[in-house]
């Protein structure tokens, strides 16, 4: 199989530096161009970036030339970690121009035309992208702490249904960017409080766990109440979770699909996938950030302290490593999926397009 | 008024430590007594203590020798920081030896002949105390997050009836004593889990809400659930809470249900009192520990973030500082509304003692 | 005596904010304007501000109208905590306006028309304001860093000399203001710089022990090598000091002329004064920032680890507080000292105003 | 080749966990024995440890069955991770009863027949071996500070002499074991001392910058001071260090010194090796902790700041990982160097056995 050259859009940030750092050594995507704000641009990438992660900046990108986004790319694939503020207007126009957008960012996940992805749970929906309107297309992955939610949610909901979700979040300071949270403000802290936060866990898994109907997305119709905190933590997201589940279930009838959930990623082995998207602890103070992030190399969600809720019906604690599968990670995943669905191959973007009932083979590549 | 001696139990401990801080210049009580293990008797406290607090040790505390549980203590009130290893039977030991034991243990609160007081709040049990079997007496006040769940939840209870919560704590390291968590286990990590707190939690407060009936407390019918975490914070438990109301209320009502709640202490200006238990901030990230503990000196629950709930009814962040009011400040109120009420005076213990039908005033003094 | 009126500087930054907080009730000075960037002028303070102190802003203060930097004050006395990319200019053009400026900003602490004071220690250089060529005047303060240095440097050299310094830093966050340094940079990490600091501690020292000669301050002659580290710690300077002196000092004597420090301050019991400037510990692990600073209400410099060097002669411990001793409650000692010797009397700035050899007194009021 | 079979002693400690944790996937060595207090005794290991690391515990190593001190071995091999309170007699016994004892311990590192050994620097001593009084024998690596700081000196006292050391300490928690310092002493603190840590780092890198002479060590003539703290990091010492040397030398070539030195475990590239024992850093801030650990799977001493020093000659910041390069890392790369240098070789140890002028070449095996 080709290599597909992809771009990385919003690179010197640290989700742009967590693409470049997840996609080095990748199987299937080489970076081949980096895009930052016009006053990076120019540079070679090396200088350009404030380097924040633990691995060195991998070889073949340090000397790639920062292009701007107004710049004309060459590759078909670009990966979004572009900050909301730009990437709303942005990713619109890189799919008018043309342009696979998979994006991490907020902008377009709950526009009805693009399809929020997490591929264990509804890799359907990617069919939503036969009918966007743009010559391109735009993919998007959830929130960081709706990731570890939806995943832990998504076997419940197909074995029970889920009517009600309370969950009290533990989010780490990476998640929100560099230099994101003064010291000041966090060290030996917590602070109740993170914009916006609230409002994409109690709405972005309404559609991820929805129903690809006729005109689009039948959102699930489960509540879900939010509460969502930052503590002194540098990377996981901790969240305790209590659920109401539609039809009577035993403990062990939760554990078990908690467990044996697989999905698309795992049956097609992808590149990314977790062997085991949920992994359920016995311990009685596990998962912890500061041990259980390295399982599965931080793309499986860890679930611990399963057991019965004295208000609704069964309780739990979720963990994941909010800037590998809650961001990077998952948009990367996303575009395994893509592949392997056949909307990527030999470096150009294919898709049945559809106007009403007439759908036509469409192929494009830069 | 004369000053009452008491004794402080544990008193090389954390608790200990914090009841001789904020004993230091009472206006009512004056430490004589100090005890601890027998590994520290005999030797002046100052010598026996790892002190951790961050003004000095009182004068006129430093010197005084330390006492063995086994020994005779002078003073009839007896202030308990007495790990729960040893407090079941010493506490026992000491109420039939005719001493008060005001306890911050754990060991009897949920023994039906013992009040589990809140002066704010159900004052009114301290009538149990009518009725012990011991010479002595053995009063008790909640665990740490009980007491500031408990505090928001009692004029909710009142005004419109609760019938269930749903509570997740994020709590303070200080709350494990010294020398507590390695700092290994917790620096930058967040553990789900904190040995028997969520029982407490669960059960405490419907004591302190419930009824003094004939035959003892009759417990409030409400449903609690409890997930409790430890977080890199020194001092102060953060909970984030949702309550499910049994009558309907606007937000308003809700708000100065808890604004306008006083009671007792408040009444009587009781020296420990804070002003107003209840506060409520509209700053959306407030309280936080690292801000706001220092409000009331620490005896004030801080309300943050109260809006409406999407699966019970209302939500809110609690906010208390953990070692004052969450537990030797809670303690020392306890005693000082026992002197309000008339149970302490003039250095003796006072009451009904009540066999049946047939009470006589009986009083008790070393 | 009369209130003195003074306006802050800077006061919506964090030194303005300790400014504030430490004037509040302060016996001799009264804030009655504050000035900040233009961005805030016109609005409440209360509003314009982001209060990180934990006490709440002083009544008075709070509702005063943020006033811009080019507005006409009409306070004699200005407190400065602007941030030194403007203090230079804007320092020079108040004393030209006439106003006494007493800046805690680095900006003008090394102009040799400049008194850097420590009462303590120089008073006598606050001579070199009669010579000033402004209307007004300029009294400065040392850095943070240098504060503790050269506190305990002074006695040392007074009865020894001292030849050579090595000191390493470990520097807690509040020293780089706010938001100053991004959590995800400093959690559970070292930096092992800080701009600029190295040559403050190098070189004020030398200015602050040095001697008032004919023709200004007369460096001292000692060699000080610095090392700052950037720690995760909130409030609190450690350094770590090793010592060579001029002459041969046992180890009773050195610990003698450290512990028996006094100065004007404490001479004229000044209201800000330390009762001792120079606490020497016993403990071997001690001071600590987390234990020890309320000691002398953050005024005082703590020592510890007194003992023989293998390289140099003595060496030991340093502790501060780095936003009270070591900023705003700095300058307030030395405006506190001024007026003690009679600079600042009656509202009013009185000097010896000195062309060549011919002194005439000199009386500025606004 | 192959295997060597070895057991690893206090094997369920932090550092014998990092042990198992580095020598799994070695290939020369294969655990096969775990030894640890007598109350694990019989239990399979996976049950006995509390385990911290972030990896897994190794399959080949969570069944083994723990052995007692008591218990005979029947590896000749044996890594040492044994707590000091009982390292020094029990490594006295393993020697006296045939095994190669290769410790972490600090118990014999200053005995004159035991070699301190960082095979980089002074591989000759092993030498000792063939004198030691025992069947079997002991090699100590140096305490985890002095390994960072013993490192850097090398090839300065090489090129150059080194006649005075300055060095101050910011440690990780982790070097002090677990359960170690509580949280409570530690989070937001700085503690200035160490029990025990300034005295090893004032007399360890003496013996191993010492020549082999014909009755021993001679050690080296240098003065070192050091002042030791703990910092709130979880892993990684940092240290800042002056040097006098004893022949000038321009910067350039003290970094050229630094950056070319290399020894055995290069030359023959032993299999844990850093490439490069000694990284110089340009960037003003770095070393860091939380940054630079990684580099060389942190077997590497990274070095910062190097510039002039006005009181000794130049200075420098420091880095290592204390429980990999400064602890099990270092035994384990002496053990490689005793296969290299053939002390041990077809599981047994070799040595010119020598009483007097004597010699016989000796082989041992269990």
């Amino acid at each position: 199989m080709e290599m597909i050259d992809v771009a990385v859009l919003g690179a010197t940030g640290t989700v742009g530096q967590k693409f470049i750092t997840l996609l080095d050594g990748h199987p299937w995507f080489r970076v081949r161009e980096v895009v930052a704000s016009s006053r990076s641009a120019g540079r070679p990438y090396r200088d350009a970036v404030r380097w924040l992660q633990d691995t060195p900046i991998p070889l073949a990108v340090a000397d790639l030339p920062v292009r701007s986004l107004e710049e004309k790319l060459e590759s078909t694939v670009l990966f979004s970690g572009l900050d909301s503020s730009v990437a709303g207007e942005a990713e619109l126009d890189y799919a008018e121009r043309g342009h696979v957008v998979i994006s991490n960012s907020r902008n377009h996940r709950m526009d009805e035309r693009v399809p929020l992805v997490i591929p264990e749970i509804n890799q359907d929906h990617l069919q939503l992208l036969d009918r966007q309107p743009w010559p391109g297309a735009i993919v998007t992955n959830p929130n960081c702490s709706t990731m570890f939610l939806a995943m832990a949610l998504a076997p419940l909901h197909r074995a029970f249904g889920v009517e009600a979700v309370q969950v009290s979040t533990m989010q780490a300071v990476s998640g929100a960017g560099y230099p994101g949270l003064p010291a000041m403000s966090i060290m030996g802290n917590v602070i109740p409080h993170i914009e916006g936060e609230e409002e994409k866990i109690e709405t972005e898994p309404l559609k991820i766990l929805g129903r690809l109907g006729e005109y689009g997305i039948v959102p699930a119709g489960m509540r879900i109440g939010a509460q969502c905190n930052r503590v002194p933590v540098v990377d996981g997201h901790t969240e305790t979770v209590s659920v109401k589940l539609g039809s009577p279930a035993s403990l062990d009838e939760v554990r078990s699909a908690l467990e044996s959930f697989r999905g698309l990623p795992q049956e097609l082995n992808l590149p990314s996938a977790p062997l085991q998207p949920l992994w359920v602890f016995d311990a009685p103070d596990r998962p912890q950030p500061a041990r259980d992030l390295p399982v599965e190399k931080g793309m499986a969600t860890l679930v611990g302290r399963l057991r019965e809720c004295p208000v609704l019906d069964y309780r739990m604690v979720l963990l994941g490593h909010n800037t590998i599968r809650g961001a990077a990670g998952a948009a990367i995943l996303n575009a395994e999926a893509m592949v392997a669905l056949g909307y990527l191959r030999n470096g150009a973007f294919h898709r049945e397009a559809c106007r009403g009932d007439s759908c036509v083979e469409e192929v494009l590549a830069h």
